[in-house]
């Protein structure tokens, strides 16, 4: 369910135009709904017990202006890094519903977590592990854990996206568990009171979520007899969403309703990790078609959005569908829709059906809400694509476009390149 | 060849040990150097005859500081935007030293390669003909064209950066040749005086870039028989470099003698746009180790750049040769190499030869100066990788890493999600 809706002919994020959008803030741009971000927040929250943290994954969309939105919705936050961790707090997020997830993380990364006393750091290793204790120990703090314990289930996703089996780089391997958390509860400076599963992003089955929760269940029944106080069962995201027409994805409530039920006897605080589920159907892409032309067989489309804006066709073979934003008459054809940068791996999408594309006219990538902006990057020296965000009959821009000086802000050329050659 | 060279057992850039960069600059870092770049300069343009432009490819690499080095060494820039014309131009390089590719190109930006006056537009369909035309017409300018014709000829390389065939994006196709040279000939605003073709990128031999330019030199004759007053003729880049010990690509002086000697007697202006071969080999990523952690089967090192900084490998597949900074003795093993990014994709080697890696080691990936910092984001919200530039004794800073405020900068919270909802 998402708010972007066709008025009179014209597609419209709410209330707004996107025509009126694309005029004023030019294109590319990112369109977000706030009522879409809203909805999907609560009807993901809402059938979790009291006490459970939904910490959304800020690597999907990490836009302030958004994660300010969720935190009014109740929403914690899922980062991994240092600069993920500042904007969770920037946007008002409460330290106990940060969790830090990640496989790399830095020791001055550590250090600023335990400075900002999140809820709990999701270690990834044995030596992870033992930074985190000398950091703790250095600080004088007490590093709250859960495990992330690799559950070996094959989360029948994308292997790019996949993270739960048992030779990928994610977690710790199922048969090392009581062993990593032994270690925990003998090093100084941490507290293993938590577990944490992540199988993988954009799973579309909730075989793989049942699995791993039940896999999950067990092992906390028997670390606690083992004598570990595990208060906190972390069950990660990967929730998928519909790309295309006839993607069926389990709804949230479903979702939900199986976690619950394989946990709620168990007596701990739930965490969630959503991130696409809440964002992706909450943003598109909209792009200005060039120009069209035909080459021998085939016929192109180039439009002003590149791969440096919308990563994950170049980057997954991932297709978003393709909107009109005002409708045609006529005939539809079949065209590569192509952007504009100087290789052939920036195309979204080999054969998309269009009614007469001409310059000018404007089309949408759906879905595009979330791993979207967040990959977008300056390539071709494009400027960074900017995000818009609606809210009923208003928009405003979250991220602007950078100006060329703003392009260059960071670079510096040293005096001897300056000019001539000098000697 | 390069001047990354070991020295007591320490990997320099030149004169300057890489551990010194690492700990003044920290990592994930890029490090150029100048004297390669200048090599490689030289030896590129020193086989053709004077009057040559050799523009330099943007897209490879578009530090301004490294713009600026190779306008000393008499490069142009072949530029693929506003953005990268922009930067050409604050480099130093003179107007008729710039030509103007892509298929995408907006009217904003062949509005300011005509005010510019840039040397030739790299035209790549009939629609940006009749854009141009009309662009200059309004200005009262006359736009110096090249039509990038087709050559449909296979460049044997990944198929993601092939741009010669017939139904890539690119070009005019082939049989079209006549009837569009034609029609930019009674387009008013335009003066097609040049020829284009370009075949693809990392191409590691000679015979694709021969079949090309006879193709071309027919062309040109055949246009000459027809009224074209054909003086320019551009042949591209796309001269692969090693990345793997082994690789033997063509050196550029035969790559040279052989498109000289087929065109040496069409009496036209000769236009390169070398990139990959001028800065593949001049720039390296240093990495540190963050941990190194064994899973069921395989061992990984986790290093602090991730794809984000380096997408070659998830986006091409492709491998890039690791070096470890400091030797050191004992036997060597194999492990995944992978990046902190919370996804598999985020991976550099599956299976590299290191020396008892341990947290804090220093890495190189070599051949990283081409398509390396230009494709980097700040995805996880990871800073944007810095760029250093070794000339001799000396190191500099040129492009430093973002702060945190700078990293949000542009992002803007609107006040009804400040603070808790309202209403």
């Amino acid at each position: 369910m998402h708010h972007f809706e066709r008025k009179d002919g014209i597609l419209h994020a709410e209330n707004v135009p996107l025509t009126r959008i694309a005029e004023e803030v030019g294109t590319p741009v990112y369109v977000y709904s706030a009522a879409t971000l809203r909805r999907h927040a609560r009807v993901f929250r809402e059938p979790f017990p009291e006490g459970t943290v939904t910490a959304f994954s800020v690597k999907a969309l990490s836009n302030l202006a958004v994660l300010s939105l969720l935190r009014q919705e109740g929403f914690g936050a899922d980062v991994v890094s240092g600069g993920e961790l500042e904007r969770a707090l920037r946007a008002g997020m409460a330290p106990d519903q940060i969790v830090f997830s990640g496989v790399g993380k830095t020791v001055a990364e550590l250090e600023a977590a335990l400075h900002a006393g999140i809820l709990q750091f999701n270690v990834e290793s044995e030596a992870e592990l033992r930074m985190l204790s000398d950091v703790a120990q250095r600080l004088g703090k007490t590093a709250p854990v859960a495990l992330r314990i690799n559950p070996d289930v094959d989360a029948e996703t994308h292997p790019g996206i996949s993270t739960g089996k048992k030779d990928d780089k994610f977690g710790i391997p199922w048969d090392r568990a009581f062993e990593v958390y032994d270690l925990a509860r003998e090093l100084p400076g941490l507290e293993a009171s938590g577990l944490d599963l992540h199988i993988g992003s954009q799973i579309t089955s909730l075989a793989p979520f049942e699995r791993a929760a039940m896999r999950a269940k067990d092992l906390v029944v028997a670390l606690r007899e083992r004598g570990h106080d595990i208060r906190r069962l972390d069950l990660g995201g990967g929730l998928g969403v519909p790309y295309a027409e006839g993607d069926v994805p389990p709804l949230p409530s479903a979702y939900a309703e199986a976690l619950v039920k394989i946990t709620s006897d168990l007596d701990v605080q739930l965490i969630l990790e959503p991130g696409r589920v809440i964002a992706g159907n909450a943003g598109m892409l909209m792009t200005s078609v060039i120009l069209t032309k035909t080459q021998t067989t085939k016929s192109f489309v180039v439009v002003d959005a590149g791969m440096n804006d919308l990563m994950r066709p170049a980057l997954y073979g991932a297709r978003h569908h393709v909107h009109e934003v005002k409708e045609k008459a006529g005939e539809r054809a079949t065209f590569a829709l192509v952007g504009p940068i100087c290789e052939s791996t920036d195309q979204f999408d080999p054969a998309v059906q269009l009614t007469a594309p001409e310059a000018g006219d404007l089309l949408l990538f759906g879905t595009a809400g979330a791993y979207g902006a967040v990959q977008a990057s300056q390539y071709n020296s494009r400027p960074l694509v900017p995000e818009v965000l609606v809210d009923g009959d208003r928009f405003h821009v979250i991220r602007r476009r950078p100006s060329i000086d703003e392009m260059l802000g960071l670079e510096a050329v040293p005096p001897q390149f300056v000019g001539d050659r000098k000697g």
